[in-house]
Formats: structure tokens, sequence, C-alpha cells
């Protein structure tokens, strides 16, 4: 396979070899390429920890990063998403992240261009290493993932991380519920069913926020947006009745005291954080998956052997 | 020299040591600078391929890039492009590549700087490494230059692609022609001769479309770009037409369906993505003709000796 | 210490032993840490030399440097900046180099953050790299600082420089005045003695110009910089009139014509370039202060050993 855009064409055995790579690249084993290798990253779309944390894993990974300014580029001139890419790859580049308001945008790219092209996210639709380290998240924290009641509240409708993570989640044996207004439901809730935030609170090992995007809404719900917090955030209150070992997990920027009260951003019960921490080191297995079989490359076991114990 | 500003200060001999050089690296040889050298790329106008090109040609010969991003800096507090240039130099990076709307805004700078600068176009002057990979493309498919038939059509008043072309292709032993709008001539025409369209399809070894640049265009001209394709672009008409072996060339970005019809860029007789990759190397080797005088560096063989065939 | 946030904590002898490395730096020694550093620059107002200073710095002392555009981030999305840095730390970055507009933006970071920061500008507050830099110019120029006399001229009530600068020339034994506007001045007058500009000519042996911030100015002060050049500014007249070896700082971007004479930017007596270029050093010797304790490294001698001679 020549590129990541989706976890639907990964088997679950691929899945979770890639999820065991970034726990030993977690636990100081390093990664080398045989080659030396030339990535850019095309971000049309604003994002600060995607783009730094596929810059580092590249870096860690000793891959050469080419800067791309797509305000100072020749998009600005009306070049095409794939003459751009197809330029990128006529100068010899290796490989592109790609994050692109169009909903499958990699489709007019997939048959023309020969480069390995990474999805960052395209439109409401997918977010491949976001739910990998998702996957990582709850991995690190469960052991395993069979049996598990994860809840994923919010703004499923407009939710690329949503759609990305209910089907994978559900092939890995999860047992899968959603929350938050009805209003923002779609067919993403094959894999799942619909529960009140109140049972959500009561019966989940791991609640998922969604960030409200306000960006992507429609006049006619400013109710939803005004009572959020209270209709279905997690308030102190809510906290306070989740089951003992249940984390909270949210893919940031948190809009705080609308999703989550800002004071549960870091309690004990948060992986936000580490949230943040796993996409380095999911980011460097998944480019490991696809870029290794074109170009070799080895593991470095680090002379503190920490992961040996974990894994 | 210290610095690549226009095509016309070198001889014949220099700007073929220069491609020769370029063959070199394309094929497999590297070349290293011996001291550990620093370059900013500082681009006023927006450009994709001119910019990444650069800096992987930087990268490849181990030179540190260091980000210069026009729109967070001093410069929108009025800071000159002497001063900004002359704080570069003071900071101790070597070379400086410079993109500027203004023609010959290099005069200013030359004299005042001892940094090496490096044209990367300036307006409607020149842009020497472009002409450097179109000479490249050419050569890489003739062999030599003498005596080909070479057209360059279109919007030739405002290019700067045309301008340096012009006078090193006639150097060269090019028979030079010219086509496309007649509103668009100026002097350049002192190295070749005015054809219509339809005679240049038939007699030329070369086709190099220039972009029609709707920025730079005063009202009065809607009739030319309305019916621009059909008068004189590369229809699919007129491909059929062109010599056996003639081959399409264009400095890129292409605006697909104007100068030429959208499924002729990936033609056979296409080489817009070999330019491309051509610029890479044409620029690596420039920057060491410039730089290696005051730094030193050598070539390092591959171990591939595939160019030595081709040399 | 964990962060460079102001030079009022550090003591005398720690900012001399930060001159002491930045001139070994400077004379061709390096330095390299022990780990493989990640830094990160977040500058939320423009900047020319500071960004590239630093980033200059980094890349010599060997660290990974990890770019954030301010302009495509999530900041866009309304991220607080405690969010930001908590992610960036999050990532695994080491530390960020922060300017912004809000003086005492650090207050809300530490305590919540780990990572290293160092301060490059908080509004009107301070910006200790920049005092760095100017002590390592006058220390350059006249070996110690005991019994100098320097006049800061300009517009102090709006400088970080200026405030970053009085307290610690006071504590350096320097005898400090002030010149310009009597309408811009406030308490950092307290470690020195305001005078007339034409007294300061005379018997200055550093006069240190302060550029007129348009942009931060209120109405009602036009016939100010209307007139500021005849008033205050160093014409050619007054450099005639100033001491011998009396020298000309500006922390740049200067506004010609305006704090000095455009003729004068380069003349004998200036050390505006020289303040860049001592920039570089002063961040990398900085960097080594605060970065050294946790993650431990070593100075490397040049072969050449003209450092040694000088120190």
């Amino acid at each position: 396979m020549n590129h990541l855009i989706s976890l639907k064409k990964l088997s679950v055995s691929e899945i979770l070899d890639i999820l065991r790579d970034a726990t030993r690249l977690k636990n100081g084993d390093e990664y080398k390429f045989n080659s030396n290798l030339y990535m850019t990253n095309l971000f049309y779309e604003p994002s600060t920890r995607t783009k730094i944390s596929f810059e580092l894993a590249q870096r860690k990974l000793g891959i050469n990063i080419i800067n791309f300014d797509i305000n100072n580029s020749s998009m600005q001139k009306g070049e095409s998403l794939y003459d751009t890419v197809k330029t990128i790859e006529a100068m010899g580049i290796h490989s592109v992240v790609i994050r692109h308001s169009m909903e499958q945008y990699y489709k007019e790219l997939i048959g023309g261009c020969n480069i390995s092209i990474f999805n960052a996210g395209d439109g409401c639709g997918e977010h491949p290493t976001q739910t990998l380290l998702d996957l990582l998240t709850i991995q690190n924290e469960f052991g395993s993932f069979e049996g598990l009641a994860i809840t994923i509240v919010g703004d499923i409708l407009h939710s690329r991380v949503a759609k990305s993570n209910a089907e994978i989640l559900s092939r890995l044996g999860v047992k899968l519920y959603f929350s938050g207004p009805k209003e923002w439901f779609d067919d993403v809730c094959e894999y799942g069913t619909y529960i009140d935030i109140e049972e959500a609170i009561e019966i989940s090992d791991v609640i998922m926020l969604l960030r409200v995007q306000h960006e992507r809404h429609k006049p006619g719900q400013e109710y939803l947006m005004k009572n959020y917090h209270e209709m279905y955030g997690l308030t102190l209150d809510r906290e306070r009745r989740l089951k003992t070992n249940c984390i909270i997990m949210h893919p940031a920027p948190v809009n705080r005291g609308v999703e989550i009260d800002s004071r549960l951003v870091e309690c004990k019960r948060s992986r936000i954080f580490n949230q943040v921490n796993n996409g380095v080191f999911v980011r460097m297995a998944a480019i490991k998956h696809i870029l290794q079989h074109k170009y070799g490359g080895n593991f470095i076991e680090s002379s503190n052997k920490k992961w040996q114990s974990i894994v």
C-alpha cells in the first residue's frame, strides 16, 4: 500500500502492528530509513497539533521536511491540488501529508500520482492518524479493546474523528455508543447506539468528547451552542458520576467551558495531553508502515530497554 | 563572481559547465561544501516550485536553510529590502535567494552587500535558474542547441522567462522564433523573428509556452484572454501537426485550457514535469558554481556510475 | 532556572558568564548538547531579526527547530496561549521561544508548564536577549561597563529595550541617562537621569537610539513624529559633536531619517549591524545557560584559538 488514506483499508492486524511500533518508538527505540527521504506537509486548513506532530514524527525518523507555505504559493494563482501534488512529486519529494477541506480530495490524486499520500483530514471525512492516536491512548490504558464501552459525545455529523473512529472501534470489539444533540447524527450510527448523556456517563469506560466546530454550523442551531455545556458537556457534576477507571478523551483544541469544564482539562481522568504525545509516535509508526516497503529501514534498539517490559 | 543575477554575465562555457554539473547531480553524484553554510530564501512574490526547488537544492547540498516568513516580518514595519538583506548578512548567513516584484531590485543591494545573491525573479526582468532548467531540458532531449528551431509562444512582454531565455538561446546557436498576440511583443524580439502560430507549429523542435499572467494585464485586452486558447493555445489539433520529435515546454503553473489543452499537460511530448525535476539539479549546480570559490567543496561520486555513460 | 523571562532574575555574575560564552562562540568554539533537542519559536508579533537570530542560534547548537506558523494555526480557532504551549510540551518539544503583545504573557504559563520558555518580547515589557546583545556590543567595545556614560534616546515609555537595559546597566555600574521627548518617560527613569539631547551628545560614550514605534502611539502626538529627527534624532550635525570614541547603537529596524540620518546607519561609529551579529551568539549562550542543567552539553574547541586571546 502506497498511501494512508483511510483505516478502513487496513486489517485489524495491520492496525495492531502500527500500535505496537508506536509503543516501541514511544519507549525509546528509533527507526531509520535506508534512503535520504524528503516529505512535504500541505495543510489547506489551519492546524496546530497535526502539522507539528507530523513534523516531529518526520524529524525523529530522520526525514527531511520541505516547507510549503500555502498562503505564499501558486495556489493563489489558481493552481489545482492535482498540479501542486504532481509538481511536488516531480521535484523528487517522496511523500506528502495533506489536509484539505474537500471530502475525498485524494480521489483525484490517486492514480495520477506515484508520491505516497498521508491523509491528515479531508473535510468532514476521515483523519486516520487521529484515530490511531486515540487507539494507542485506549490500548495504553486498558491493554485491549474487546468489550470496552466507549461513548463518542457531540458533533458527530461534522466530525472526521467520529467517522474514522467508529468503524475501526467496532471492528476491534468495542461496544460503541453515541451521545449529544440528536440533530447532529447521521449514518455513522450504524456502528453504535444513541444513548442519553446521563446514561453515557454511567456506563462508559471511555468518554470521547468531540470539538464543537462553530465554523461548520448553519444558522438555527444557536440554542444548541448556547446551552451545550449544561445539556451535553462534561460538567464537574457529571465527571463525579463517571465509573472509577473511566478516562476522558478529546481531539483538541478544546473549547473550554463548552465540551468540558475548564477545570477538568488537566484532571486525573483526562488523557487529552497524552493523546497529543501519542500522536507523534503513531505518526512515526504510520510513516514507517507505508514507506518501509519502498525504501527499507530498521529499528535501532534503545540502550534503555524500558519498552520490552511494556510491549 | 559573487552573485547569480543574470545569465548575460555568464559565458557560454560557464553555462555549459553548470549544465554538466546539473546532469552529474541528476545522475546520482553528490556535492558537499567544505563549510557549514546557511542560506535564506526571500520570496516577496508567491511561488511554489521555485521556492521549494531552491530548498530541495540547498538541502541536497547539505546547506542549512533559515526560514524567512515575509508576511510575519519587519517588512510590515516598512523595512527596506536593503536593510533586510544587510541584516541577514550581519547574522552570518552566507547567501540569499530573492524573488521580488521590482525589476532590478538587486541594483540597490550589490555594492553595499557582501552576501551572495541568487535572483529568483525580478518583476518582468529575469529568472536565470528557470532559464537554466529550460536549457537542461533541451540539452537532455537533443544533446546540443546548434540549429534547433525554438518558438516561444505567448506573453513575451511580461515574461521574465522569455527575456532570460531569448538572449542565451541565441548565443547557443538556436534559431529563435516568437509567436502569440502581437500586442505582447517588445524589444526582446531582437533575438528572433515573429511568426504565425500555425507556422510555429510546423517548423519548431521546441514549443515553449508562456504562462498568461492575468495579474499583470491591463484593461482592454479581454478579447485576447477570452479567445487565447483557440487563437494561440496548444489545442489538440495543433499538437497533432507538430514535428515528430517536437517537445512541449511550459514554466508552470499551467492555466489548463488556456495556453494548452488540459489533456496535453501530461502527453508524450510534454516535458513540463521534467522541467520541474531538472529545476532542482540546475539550482544545485548554480549554487555550487557561485559559492564554491568562496567556500570550497567536492563532488562525491555515486557508487552507481550511471552518469558517466551520459555526460 | 528553567526559563529566561527577565534579566532581573539573573545575577551580574550569571550575565557576565553568558557574555563570556557568547564571545567564545563568536570566536569559533562550538557547543553541543548531549541530547537531541527540539525547539519551537512562537512569534505572535512580526519580527525579522529576533526570529531568524534565534533560529540560527538553535541550528548552530544542533537543536532541531519545529516550525509553528501562527497564521495557519489553531489560534485562529481561538485556542489560548496556555493550551498551545501545553500542547507543544505534550509533543515532547523541549523548549519554546515566545514573542507576544501581552505584557507578562508568561505569568499564566509558568507553574502549569514544564517546558523551558525564552521570552523574546512581551508587549511593552522586556526583551532579555536584546539586552544581552547590547551588553555584548558594549563589552566588545570598551572591555567593561563601570563608569561608562550611556544615554538611551527616544520612546522609553513603549520600549521593552529601554526597560530591559536600564535595570541591568545600572547594576553593571553604568552612568545611565535618558533623552528624547519628555512625554515618553515613565518610572524606568529611576535608573537614570533625564538630560537634553544636546548634552547627551556631548557626554555619552554610547548613544542608544530607540525605534519610534508608530504603531504604539496615540493621537495628539503628531507634532512629535513630524519633527522627531530635528528635535531628538541623530542628525549629521549632532554626530560630528559626539565624543571621539562614542558609538551609536539601535535595536533596529531603523526608521531612516527619523531616529538617525540615513547616511549614518553604516558610519564608522555605528554598531547597528554588529548588534545583529552579536544577537546570534548571545542567544546561543542564553540557550546553553538555561538548557545545560537539564540536558548537559560541552564546548568543542575550535582548532583556531583566536578566542583565547580575547577572553
